[in-house]
């Protein structure tokens, strides 16, 4: 595929002079993965060497924020004040530092397209004319259960595997959340942002007919030297959270595929912790 | 996390007696990514480089199977007779090549949890007692449709996104998948092995309600030198696979973020062939 690493740029930008004038640079959306470094994608690990400028907030992790080269890195993760969001802020400041000639990397957790918001920055950046790259990267949802020894789809358990938000509260009418839906398809389910809101959720998903002895695992701090797994089921989950103290960012998985761990942990060499 | 290359495997085995006899190795089983070996992680480039034998089929892609080191390729893609599936075969030869102490890479396409019966090889793994570490991969249900231009989950657009297998007959009784499942769940749907079976489920979901106007997007050999993307809605989404001739491997996209491609092509700078 056609990857333009930014010391080539000048050269390629001479042959297409559609909509580079040569002041202007370029943003990469870039997924982290989940924190290893490790699963850094290559093309991500080089662009973070080569960029100018990398915008980041706090998902990806210590051990990848620590690689940005000094001085480079603009943490526009928590903005205290000011009239405009965060998301407006980070927006408009990819235009400007686009505009000021820097090869810019938009650095997020996981892959930039997955509840990430760069599908918003993506339009932003191409409604003022900025010429932008998405690299993807391993997402949480995938990588967070893999590591702990779950296939989120399985031919035997689940045809199907969705990820849905867990941010919003499924008693409001306006939720955009069917969780009678998704308990019907079948499938595997991972919820991202599912902490807080997760005795909500596991009761819709009750409600909606799903059995309360399905398995549920939660995968906290995923690829982090911190990370945690915690195992239970639908009837239990909440009360397993409580008690082992799950937070934020965590993965929450509900299926039929969460009991795999079970039968490979033993063996499993991506363990850190505690099982 | 822990991550024990290769080559520091024996100090480590010392300090661990608990299942790991001397003589027996590792196998890992890693995502290649899409295609484009820039997308390949960091460890799995580490690993390809340093295992001493690499099972892998041709989903991986050609310019990723060429840095696998001359003579430690086993092509286990395609069997021909015998007495056992390629699956049974593959399955058996991890455990051989472990036994015998070798450092195994299973190479996958993707991520090897993703419709990759990897799942099913961990199991195997676990069950006669061999050591494995999964490496997860850029999955090419999200880095497909992202190099594309489309989110598959989007703020305005989706709160959810599933990915599916395409290769069931929806109009079999005893098929795995729910199409008006999926279909209410109003999120993102991206088919995977899903080019051939493309009337049948298109008309599943135009049955179960989807309106005929929903975007749809077809992208094949994502992140391939030959990338192809083509656009259309569920009403002429069989139209356009057969006059543009799409063939797999190919990721169909179903939903509102579909359109989003549209929005940010032209400057979006993924792009390989025609638009
Ligand atoms: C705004 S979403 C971004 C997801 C990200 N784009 C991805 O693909 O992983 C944030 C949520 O991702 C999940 N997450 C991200 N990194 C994680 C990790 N290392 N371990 C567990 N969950 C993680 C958590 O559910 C968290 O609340
Ligand atoms: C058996 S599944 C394996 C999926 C893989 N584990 C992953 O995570 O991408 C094979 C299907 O993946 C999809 N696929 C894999 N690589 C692809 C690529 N580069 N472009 C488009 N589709 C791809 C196609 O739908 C193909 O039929």
């Amino acid at each position: 595929m056609s990857d333009t690493p930014p010391e080539t740029r000048g050269s390629r930008e001479t042959d297409d002079d559609a909509h580079e004038p040569d002041a202007v640079g370029r943003v990469y959306l870039v997924g982290s993965g989940p924190g290893d470094p490790d699963l850094l994608t290559v093309k991500a690990r080089r662009l973070l060497a080569a960029a100018d400028v990398v915008l980041h907030d706090k998902l990806p992790g210590p051990d990848v924020i620590d690689l940005i080269p000094e001085g480079r890195g603009e943490d526009v993760g928590k903005r205290a004040g000011g009239e405009r969001t965060a998301q407006e802020y980070t927006n408009e400041r990819l235009v400007e530092l686009a505009r000021e000639g820097k090869t810019v990397v938009r650095l997020k957790g996981g892959d930039p397209f997955v509840f990430g918001r760069g599908g918003e920055e993506a339009e932003h950046l191409a409604a003022r004319g900025i010429p932008f790259e998405v690299v993807p990267g391993v997402t949480s949802a995938v990588a967070g259960p893999g590591v702990a020894g779950i296939p989120v789809t399985h031919r035997d358990h689940a045809s199907s595997v969705t990820f849905v938000t867990g941010h919003e509260d499924p008693t409001k009418a306006e939720s955009a959340v069917n969780w009678e839906a998704l308990a019907a398809t079948g499938g595997t389910l991972v919820v991202l942002m599912g902490v807080g809101r997760l005795p909500d959720y596991v009761g819709a998903l009750r409600a909606a007919g799903m059995a309360p002895e399905t398995p549920v695992a939660l995968i906290e701090r995923a690829t982090w030297p911190d990370q945690r797994v915690a195992v239970g089921t639908l009837a239990t989950i909440v009360e397993v959270r409580d008690r082992e103290g799950i937070e934020p960012p965590a993965i929450t998985v509900v299926g039929e595929v969460a009991a795999t761990r079970e039968r490979v942990a033993e063996f499993l060499e991506n363990e850190v912790n505690d099982r």
